[in-house]
């Protein structure tokens, strides 16, 4: 069979991975695959690099011109972001060309507007390295799991973030000092709000939420809380506790509409999910008939994120002279079957909830906090009271029983009202990945 | 479209569960695949079940009946077992019908007859279910790691055993004990040779060996060693090492050849894997561009099993008219590429290795030990000697770092000549997962 030809844009990291893939395991693929994979075209400025990785493919400089050239089949967008991404992205489209890209920003936030025009030219976009890197999870969405109802979904999708929680758990330090070291070592920006305040994130489970359930995809709707500002003592107290603390995104199908969220979260330590370390990534899905899966892999890099570039490719190129009804729809279903669903806000969802809060040393402050928790039905699960240094304050951790948000909100403004609550509650959700 | 018409071959266990997935979650598939799946006829003797669970289908008790109907596309295949399955597989083959089955046992032993078959009738053949359950590992394999070259998978892919060797480790009981406790649960048969005695695990790592490297299932090639023979003091040396055991299914790719093995296996405590307790199945990939990733959940089950075999369903629902091209190959490699590999004996293999004996309590005993491990060029990672009960005799034991298993079974039987070492080695096999 004739090779497929493959242009892509941006010959950063992943781009230079997707090269490397495609030459080394060349063998590998052919013999999968039936047909070889070349790629005929590059666009970017570094035209030294693009003459080392990618010796026979054209070098272009302007996206226009990549995304219009007949030797191209598949365009595999890699320049993230969505400035120029998206014009690039649509006009391939336009031209007719299937795409794989690895750019959660430019779905999260413009994918039903790229998936309407993929739609109407008939071309297939796949995504997989779009979240978790190398872990096929989207094909595990979109097909491994297709049998099922999905509940929820629950992931470590940010490896930059969980490495500094790792680390923050490990040695006892603190946010910023974790944060310069994974700058020194490159696992984090040198603007790290992208990653640590939970955009990426973000973006990533907005994608799986619209995969599981169906929907447009809603990043408008995501809640978004990072862990800039944790407090390396209630990564203690959790511990304490018998609880870990990571970033999750969760998306979960409720009764009253689907949850949306980025925020750091107590799990408890037997949970696999809570021994997820460094810069690895981890996702649970729960469904209705396999009930619990998780997958777990590395999250970035060049080559974990070019092996889901490539298996893209590979899917692509078996369908490339097939009939549509033959491919797997965008988001795993059927596209006039992709309905607009209700999301709730952040005060709706329904959690437990760990609080810390730093209360003058007297008789009669635990009894009112108590009394303000039992008047929004609020159940304690466990508790610890402790001295505090100064021999005047104390501290109470208190996790709680699950309850709707804005009544823990409501419990701790009242609680913060009080003469002898001096300072802030801290107030982390918590996961006990049974739902 | 027009709906899409399934045979199922037998109403057990996991024909139910497929008969309620295919029911219960109809509107979710149909809203995935565009065309209603339905169950058209049953193969069973037992027709009151038949009725309850399939009241639309015709209920037959001949296979060679089921597998001639006009009104079956896709046969499921759920006997299990290779006497009846066999010939029912391979009949329906040759009447054009495209194949589903959870049937590990008959493709490890005979696959390459089938997959040679199914070549030749131009059918398909999924069997998502026979590996791990509701994982999507066979689809991993297939689809989403299809950009690397796979080095090594590791897998705790039989329930029963990870079950008896959980409650072994979590309440120090015996291995009989445990058995009987998972025997009164369902988790074990009556006669649990099958699951206990590796060879359960063997089918399923065999299967994922053939897919991993490109090559004809070679269950012969299989070592099998079971958990039957374990004792629970190893279980509580290897904890104080910080190790767990565990049944592993291991395949790899070497220079010298594919090591294809089952049997208890120390880990490292720190590793997933080892984390993997009760009835739950858990994969491990390493391949040369992704690096490790893995996969969890359920092994076993009605439901779970059914969710991979529904979604094998599916798959071959979107690829019913199109042509061989467009699918994905029975092994992952086109046919063509398919070759015969090198298979190492599992004195060929190389491992590390826990040794455990029983000697006299005098001087000059480890010593003699540690020579004869030199002269094989054995180093030594760990060791623990502690007298015992009886003062006369000491119990040895130690971790060794990588060597041929010839040599260390060479090594073994000289330690066991020796006049002070009282009983046979007790000889367990290691695995970092570092490759």
């Amino acid at each position: 069979m004739q090779a497929v030809n493959i242009g892509i844009l941006g010959l950063g990291t992943v781009g230079g991975g997707t090269a490397q893939v495609l030459q080394d395991n060349a063998a590998e693929i052919s013999r999968r695959l039936g047909r070889e994979v070349r790629v005929t075209a590059v666009c970017t400025r570094n035209t030294v690099r693009a003459r080392q990785l990618c010796p026979q493919a054209a070098v272009v400089t302007e996206p226009t011109e990549l995304v219009q050239r007949d030797d191209v089949d598949i365009v595999v967008e890699l320049y993230g972001g969505t400035e120029i991404a998206k014009d690039a992205v649509l006009q391939a489209i336009e031209n007719g060309k299937h795409i794989v890209t690895a750019n959660k920003k430019l779905l999260a936030e413009y994918g039903n507007e790229i998936f309407a025009l993929a739609e109407k030219n008939n071309v297939m976009i796949h995504f997989e390295a779009a979240v978790a890197g190398g872990i096929p999870i989207i094909k595990t969405l979109r097909e491994g799991l297709a049998a099922n109802r999905i509940h929820s979904i629950a992931g470590i999708i940010n490896g930059t973030s969980n490495f500094i929680l790792s680390e923050m758990r490990e040695k006892g330090a603190t946010f910023a000092d974790v944060l310069k070291q994974a700058q020194e070592l490159g696992y984090a920006e040198a603007d790290p709000t992208f990653d640590v305040e939970g955009h990426d994130a973000g973006h990533k489970i907005t994608i799986m939420s619209a995969l599981a359930f169906g929907t447009p995809v809603n990043f408008g709707a995501c809640y978004l809380e990072g862990i800039s500002k944790l407090d390396s003592r209630d990564i203690q107290y959790a511990e304490e506790l018998g609880y870990r603390i990571k970033l999750l995104g969760i998306t979960r199908r409720t009764e009253k509409g689907i949850e949306l969220r980025v925020h750091p979260t107590l799990l408890p330590e037997s949970r696999l999910l809570a021994n997820v370390n460094g810069v690895m990534n981890a996702v649970r899905v729960k469904a209705d008939m396999v009930g619990e899966t998780l997958y777990y892999g590395a999250g970035a890099g060049a080559l974990p994120t070019a092996s889901a570039v490539v298996a893209d490719i590979i899917d692509i190129c078996r369908l490339l002279d097939a009939d549509s009804e033959n491919r797997v729809p965008l988001l795993g279903f059927q596209s006039d079957k992709v309905q607009a669903q209700n999301f709730l806000s952040i005060d709706e969802i329904t959690s437990s909830y760990y609080l810390r809060m730093y209360t003058q040393d007297q008789a009669g402050v635990l009894a009112a906090v108590a009394a303000v928790l039992a008047k929004y039905d609020i159940s304690i699960e466990a508790l610890i009271q402790k001295s505090v240094l100064d021999s005047t304050h104390a501290e109470i951790v208190i996790l709680t029983h699950s309850t709707i948000e804005k009544n823990i909100k409501a419990a701790i403004a009242e609680i913060e009202a009080q003469e002898t609550v001096a300072a802030p509650v801290v107030m982390i959700r918590m996961e006990s990945l049974h739902g």
